[in-house]
């Protein structure tokens, strides 16, 4: 089993054994609260949460590193991830994000660095204010425009040798050697980073990650320990599923995402027109029920409209019997997405370029680099 | 023979055509003036270099890129590289002087990146001022304080696979990282600077090289087509020996190399200890002569205290016949050279931190970032 036949599955106890991975819920019990996520089983899974379960136990502040390849507007995929950093936030949790917009031109499709640039800045940062971080305590940056990232890539580049890079990416001969460099390099650098004495670290750091970013973790708790840095821990969440049933939600999987930006009409067709795990008929899905644990539409209940878990019982039990049509299920869905995204347009369009000023990390790095 | 063998040897024209390179005297005779290393074939071979000579014979300005590891003070062997550029400032050249302090970390034994930069601003900067290059048309950089550099690297990166790098560099499982995209990208980078319309670009440079540093011309040429650009011309120069006998002048090998800063008592017992091409004995050297051929001593002469075609021949003649005696060359040499380097260290130490800030590179490049 590969990790991208994993994505999106919840991983049985001998998965997680195989990984080298804790499920969540032995260490979640103790922290002051726990997120919507965590409850669910969304949040599944760490590598080395403990010492961060105790810094919160002791009302003490965590870092968290939680990177986005701007690829495009934001979609729900994306707002897992930022419901799980605004949990932690309010915990008291000090959020670098890097908007990786070096990944996104070396790995992707596109031809210019610009035009990620450019969505990072147009559409990536404003969202994320949007969604309420507290510009104190979130520290946001443009890969392309945080000089010093780069610096501290190289700094840590030399003690990563191709061989242990390719046996932990997977690199192959025809890869261009921005992404190996990204990859091996530059993410780690992101990771390590709010552990300089610049940003007072060594200290204890969180990574939020799909299972197919294990490797990143790896490496880099790996690397602490050669720069006598706290290894970083990996907290695990589940990827949603795609509207069109697929395996992820994702920009590069045709109709599998709403965005942001999406209008009252997108919404309402790609809902309407999602796939889900009700029966073939009407008929049958009364005599026989659905099956919410296929339904990206589900999903959308599960992990962004409904906060109490007894309705989200309900809601499982009625598709179960039959008895929620998969017709009136949307519709409901479609009037708890527009508004809410109608809210978050109108905080975009108030986000002004001195806001967004206020988020950006502009502290130089060179205690590497000093002499 | 692989290019380590051939590294301070004359090239016959057979070699110079397994490479494809020219020789350099077939169009050095249209430039206004031909430079000493010309005229004594030190400057023995080109790619590309046409249209350099036309735009000079033209009066037309030409762009010279040539880097520099600064991995400790410059000796004679880095001085060679200098005097030819500072030949084609007179004719009008301007010349961008990376510093390349990554590269003496990733590349070298170094485990501090501080150190090499140390060295950059403190012993290498100075010294290219002291020797007279002209703040308007001379571009200086220190890698890791160029902040755009690592951006256009970047974008660069994404149009070298691994395997063309590989083939190219000849790179090693056990290479890191860091030494990987320093050899394919940001070298390529440095190379290609001048041509971004940041700096009136796309135009005709030259990069004057060791023929070791081959593969650097040729990957630039073909990226160069890539991006609009002109392949840029490479310009082949010998090395020196070292003083013990050895085919280089490196830091790397002891013994090898007078360094700028080196005190009288240092440049005499150097310059006396010296491998030289004489007789084992004043006996047989009188009886068989010697050969200045192999002799580091003589090659001080012909590349740095000897302007005179006719001055220089004559110690070549005395020498071959014997006459000359090693005890005397030596001593003449070392006349000549504590004088040079007192001048050179008195300069070195008028310069200020804000004569050093008139030569260096504080241009923003976002050419390739814009949108």
């Amino acid at each position: 089993m590969s990790l991208e036949d994993i994505i999106g599955l919840k991983m049985t106890d001998e998965k997680l054994d195989e990984f080298g991975l804790e499920r969540i819920d032995r260490v979640a019990r103790y922290l002051p609260e726990q997120s919507r996520y965590m409850r669910r089983g969304i949040t599944y899974a760490h590598r080395g949460f403990e010492e961060i379960a105790e810094l919160l136990m002791n009302g003490k502040d965590i870092t968290i590193v939680s990177g986005l390849n701007p690829s495009g507007p934001l979609h729900f995929g994306h707002l897992v991830i930022f419901n799980e950093l605004l949990f932690f936030q309010k915990l008291g949790a000090e959020i670098f994000i890097p908007i990786t917009n070096d990944e996104t031109y070396v790995v992707g499709k596109s031809d210019t660095l610009s035009k990620a640039r450019k969505n990072a800045y147009e559409q990536v940062i404003p969202s994320i204010i949007a969604l309420g971080f507290d510009p104190k305590k979130t520290h946001i940056y443009v890969d392309s425009d945080y000089k010093d990232l780069y610096n501290f890539a190289m700094y840590i580049s030399k003690k990563i040798n191709y061989s242990t890079s390719r046996a932990v990416f997977g690199f192959k001969d025809e890869d261009n050697m921005g992404t190996m460099f990204y990859r091996a390099c530059v993410q780690t650098a992101q990771i390590l980073m709010p552990q300089l004495p610049e940003f007072g670290g060594p200290k204890h750091t969180l990574i939020p990650v799909g299972i197919d970013q294990d490797p990143y973790i790896l490496l880099s708790r790996d690397f602490a320990k050669k720069f006598k840095m706290k290894p970083p821990a990996g907290l695990y969440m589940q990827f949603m599923k795609g509207l069109n049933g697929g395996s992820k939600m994702s920009k590069s999987i045709p109709g599998s995402a709403i965005y942001v930006t999406d209008s009252e009409k997108e919404i309402r067709n790609k809902i309407m027109n999602a796939f889900t795990g009700g029966g073939d008929t009407l008929k049958e899905h009364k005599e026989k029920g659905g099956n919410p644990e296929v339904c990206p539409i589900y999903q959308m209940y599960e992990y962004h409209f409904v906060e109490d878990d007894n309705e989200l019982d309900e809601i499982c039990k009625t598709c179960r019997k039959g008895t929620r049509s998969c017709g009136d299920c949307k519709k409901e869905l479609v009037n708890k997405v527009i508004p809410f995204l109608k809210e978050h347009q109108e905080k975009r369009k108030k986000v002004t370029p001195k806001m967004i000023g206020k988020y950006l990390l502009d502290k130089e790095l060179n205690s590497f680099l000093k002499y």
